[in-house]
């Protein structure tokens, strides 16, 4: 029941050597979310072992080179690779121009649907589902049209407390019907309220990924307890005028919005290219909300099911 | 006065771990020119320090992906680094239309100028040229239009042969005449044939590139002599009817055209990711061509410059 972020690439648009343009995989039980895809995303992908045809579904946060470049090669290599069912890209607009201009040069021959998306950016709302989980739109403040991505798992089927079943005596169509969330009606007429009677088995987990964005106090609303939030953290403080010109964040502000929206963890990238080392911008967010870590290339984030047995 | 190929990628479509697409750069005398430009190679050129504001003249072969994707991404990073001078794109039809809609969807505030210069895939022609070297196509045969394209330098100015200068008294005047291709007329009217009197300081040096492309006769004469030929192999010998319905050529088949057009050295490359190692397909080639070298990324070919002095 694995819930974990790989950071294929974290760069901003100038990235340095051996680094790469913006794009994280999570992983939902072994459905696998790509998160924006810069430039040799595919390669990346190969690097760290994750089968493209296992992607279904892409989130792209806005339409700026280095953070969709790397489409076009996905989009091709898993036509190479046999795919055969639907692909979902969700993007702000112009992503259905984009995709049709590439299909128009590029694929007169593709063996699979592409499904587009274009998801209005100044919404927060739900624009995926499936069976575990939602994903759910964060708008941002950028230079263009950017949004940020919720993934939150959905609350499981509840259990009925043991001592409950025994308390009670409860037979299996009561079960049944507590387990769907109905109170209990005793013989004496007595109501005993659902939450009285059952637990969630473990706490839904969630990822938030800003990027890229200026510090937005939404944002902080919307990613309210997130187990993981990603947060570009392109300057630091003493750029921040630059940061607010330029649509960017720096990392204290990025810090703050952790902070405030108290997520478990935070972890930062996207920093420009004139910092050779994150350390300094690590250290100015750790200064407000001290569990951040740098969003490094390569790295697995995992997040552990917390079971509530009782 | 170098002369130098550096490969920076030459995978065919599905691309190995850590392997990366087409991508050449020439070095003429400090003077960088792109060949073919798959995903990732900004990436590429920074690994293997090649500052890209160096690079004014891209030439493409031919617009499948695995040979242009890393041309939005190469565009847009030259206009951050602060691009001002042209940048010209040589590639068959349809880059025209591919560079407008980059453009158009990316490239509101470029700095700078693209020259697109569609190229005849069917024709052998000069398609530039400066004071050094001259460009020409090479048509090839794929299932969409390709070129290949032929470096060379062009013949230096003449010197003239010391014996002869003192043989005949050359006055300056003389000289000059003699060295801008003139012959020479004695007193007695006699007269002495240009190429009695100069040589030519170097033997101008020169680089094929033909991928992608089924084996051609007619490529064999366009890169007749060249110092060194890059001819994809993408098939070993026992699939020469899977490379000829792909529009592919097979190791055996490069090294043939190597062997016809009397080349230097040949190097192979863009093998299909059936192949896990270049072994078999090298050791097919050097059968018939012995001076065969496998394309391997981060290698650069050196072409010394042959001193012709008397």
């Amino acid at each position: 029941m694995r819930f974990e972020v790989t950071v294929l690439g974290s760069s901003s648009a100038v990235a340095d050597n051996h680094k790469h343009h913006s794009a994280h995989v999570l992983n939902v039980r072994e459905q696998f979310y790509l998160i924006d895809c810069g430039e040799a995303t595919q390669i990346q992908l190969r690097r760290y072992k994750i089968n493209p045809l296992k992607i279904n579904n892409i989130f792209i946060s806005h339409l700026h080179g280095d953070h969709v470049f790397g489409l076009p090669g996905i989009i091709s290599t898993l036509g190479f690779l046999g795919k055969r069912t639907p692909l979902n890209i969700f993007a702000p607009a112009p992503i259905s121009k984009y995709i049709e201009y590439h299909k128009e040069l590029f694929e007169s021959e593709l063996q699979y649907e592409i499904k587009v998306h274009e998801v209005d950016h100044t919404q927060h709302q739900l624009i995926y589902e499936n069976k575990v989980m939602e994903v759910w739109t964060i708008p941002l403040r950028h230079s263009i049209a950017s949004t940020g991505y919720l993934f939150r798992e959905k609350n499981p089927p509840l259990n009925v407390r043991k001592e409950s079943i025994e308390r009670y005596e409860l037979s299996l169509q009561e079960i049944v019907a507590i387990k769907a969330g109905s109170p209990l009606r005793l013989t004496d007429g007595q109501i005993i309220e659902n939450d009285q009677l059952t637990y969630s088995p473990y706490t839904p987990r969630s990822y938030a990924y800003c990027s890229d964005t200026s510090a937005s106090g939404r944002v902080a609303e919307i990613v309210s307890g997130v187990d993981l939030l990603y947060h570009e953290a392109t300057f630091a403080e003493d750029q921040h005028t630059m940061a607010r010109k330029t649509g960017h964040s720096t990392a204290k502000q990025a810090a703050r919005i952790a902070l405030k929206a108290e997520v478990k963890k935070l972890i930062i990238g996207h920093h420009s290219s004139r910092y050779k080392s994150a350390e300094p911008l690590l250290n100015e967010a750790r200064e407000i909300f001290p569990n951040t870590l740098e969003a490094t290339e390569g790295e697995t984030f995992k997040i552990d099911l917390v079971s509530t047995k009782v």
